[in-house]
């Protein structure tokens, strides 16, 4: 197939249309319990230490370290009680030169004292004093004002994808309300007058709408808020008009394309159409996912995704997901060679190494992607092919992940380390 | 510490507890764009054959394939055209012995024809005539009636985490409405007296809530729905009132516990209070994390996490999110020695294969949870150790995931290969 030869490898089709992408800058505040995987708008930074004042560690006793110095079993350290420390309040109380005062775990240290003595390592003498049975060093059994952040610092910085811990750190700090990069709208529109919503009986020659599902909560995983705008018929004026109204209410427009040679042609044409510069790359050297096709209109990306179920959720996870990243602002996606950092920003990334369980044959010149399911045997993460046509679906809902076997190999062997991204 | 020797290992404790668990078997029907990462409440099969009529995979000529044998360049095979099978509708036309109908990709294969041969190996001789270059095979080019799935096929069986790709599968077949686990309802009560709403100033003495939040988010990754019940003073009443009153409109309660020694008492012997039997596990051989409580109170779990939001997080990784797949239903987690099957069905439950940057010491006769960021350096990926106490949350927001040491081992060296569990 010398045409092969002349299609942009993936990364390069990746980076002509990335040159075109920034991040949307559209702004939302939301709650902290609802900012989970959502994406840093701004950099956050610390608005006080945290914590606010010392805090004990362990249950015990606060003291002046110095009067503990040299203290044993055998010359143990007296010291007076001197009251008891609240919780949740403030200490209310000063820890004068020889003397302790109880205090609990998360209690705070009051004045004077400098260090925490564990329970275990006291011996109660009666309700007023105490013995001391090891020395404690300054600091000891304390966490200082500031230990888990400082004033100012800087927590995460824009672009970064909140998870549980996240939240966590800015409830600690008091930032209850976030400023996150609005979900970008993408607008789905499925074509092809053998397409039908997939709740409608079949009639002879009839197929249900696949794509407009595996799109939308592809799009969902990636960061983006899916807009479903139906099924076009195989005509490019209807197709059009379509298109053109569903761009205009989102940032991306994912069309479905047909999958037979002319309704591609169509595909193409009318995303041609919608604005400039128009298709930027048509047809990408990669197996399946070929006649993917790459656009902007209006400052907007376009894609033409393949018809087949299979070559539309790979070309969708290569080059519709890293362009919602990029909108999204997500860190790490500036370069615009970056296809899929490894990163914990990046939701469904992941990536996990397995050993090949058969032999996955590849077409030269172009890159290839083979389902697999992962199964562990011996201690070992296997990635089994499953084979299947491009075309059908069940190849997908019977695999863990995808394979991919790289530009320059005529395919892989059984027993190579592989990379499988999860999905 | 000699309490080690009597502390279940964290298997243990999870399967005193898994015991008692059951899927909670109540379902609800989704619409299927709502469905994604949803768990299948019953076996889903195929109502009918996908696809439903043979289905050409080319743009080209639907044909007799007996009629092409011996066809070549130098003596083409003469067919006569009988007409055009249109998209999306039955082919309305039989394909006489010796002629051919055009046919675009996903058309219906017309009666009579048996192969499809591509528009590539044809020469159009005029409007009603081609000449065939090459042999096809019987059903070449063709997807045969039930290829995707056979009618009653297993499409997913029950306790299923649907994905982008199943969701899609579903829809080929035409189940829009799917039955699904309804959420598991998580009742979530911090306790302690020092513990203000985070969106709360500071007075002397008082922290922030962290826990709700990492809880809240964990309980949502988990695929439950989290309650938030405020905050309880440590009073053993208004706790007991409280948690009883939290439990009873959920499925599970986990009471974020007070870190002081009398704080967990008494969260203990509430929690041993709410019903029978009580509490299952009070301490786990595990750091951080050890004070972990495990009962159940009236067929619910209810889970005691530590005050230390590090040891929260490890905590709800280790014990609640089992249980939550448990009640779920999901599949893989039928025998209770299952912590966290590898499986596509578990999600959030990535683990990636890294090689450790530095040694890292551990408690003996404790399995260590330690948090480490993940870092790519010539090729490899390197998990390097954030140190950092069990009550900074910030020791966690700048991690990308965790890995134990077991039980058996003082520590891991530099260099050793190790599996992380992202989060």
């Amino acid at each position: 197939m010398p045409e092969l030869f002349q299609l942009l490898t993936v990364a390069r089709a990746n980076a002509r249309l990335a040159e075109y992408l920034a991040p949307l800058g559209r702004v939302e505040h939301v709650d902290l319990h609802y900012a989970l995987d959502r994406v840093t708008a701004a950099d956050l930074r610390a608005p006080a230490d945290l914590p606010a004042f010392a805090r004990s560690t362990m249950d015990g006793f606060a003291v002046h370290a110095a009067d503990t110095y040299g203290a044993s079993e055998g010359l143990p350290a007296f010291l007076a009680i001197a009251g008891e420390v609240p919780m949740g309040r403030a200490a209310g109380l000063e820890v004068p030169i020889g003397a302790a005062a109880r205090i609990h775990t998360g209690g705070m240290l009051p004045a004077g004292a400098d260090a925490v003595v564990m329970i275990e390592q006291t011996q109660a003498l009666d309700e007023h004093a105490i013995e001391v049975l090891r020395p404690v060093a300054l600091g000891e059994n304390v966490i200082p004002i500031g230990d888990d952040v400082r004033a100012g610092e800087l927590l995460f910085a824009r672009g970064h994808r909140l998870r549980p811990q996240d939240l966590g750190g800015l409830a600690g700090v008091g930032i209850t309300s976030v400023p996150v990069a609005i979900l970008p709208r993408v607008a789905i529109l499925a074509t092809g007058d053998e397409i039908v919503p997939a709740d409608q009986e079949l009639a002879p020659g009839q197929v249900r709408d696949i794509n407009s599902y595996t799109i939308a909560a592809q799009t969902r995983r990636a960061g983006g808020e899916p807009l479903l705008h139906g099924i076009a018929p195989d005509d490019a004026d209807t197709l059009l008009r379509m298109a053109a109204a569903a761009l205009a209410q989102a940032d991306m427009l994912i069309i479905s394309a047909g999958s037979s040679v002319s309704t591609r042609d169509i595909t193409a044409n009318v995303i041609d159409a919608l604005g400039q510069p128009g298709v930027l790359v048509h047809g990408v050297a990669m197996h399946p996912g070929k006649p993917t096709i790459l656009a902007l209109a209006g400052g907007k990306p376009v894609f033409g995704l393949p018809g087949n179920p299979v070559s539309s959720m790979v070309a969708f996870d290569l080059f519709v997901q890293p362009a919602l990243l990029r909108m999204l602002g997500v860190r790490g996606m500036e370069n615009t060679a970056n296809e899929r950092p490894f990163s914990s920003d990046v939701a469904s990334a992941a990536t996990i190494r397995a050993r090949l369980a058969r032999n996955v044959a590849s077409h030269a010149g172009s890159e290839d992607f083979v389902p697999v399911r992962l199964a562990e045997r011996d201690g070992e993460l296997w990635a089994e092919p499953v084979f299947g046509k491009s075309n059908l679906i069940f190849t997908l809902a019977h695999a863990d992940g995808m394979l991919g076997v790289p530009l320059d190999k005529a395919g892989l062997y059984a027993g190579d380390e592989v990379m499988v991204r999860l999905f």
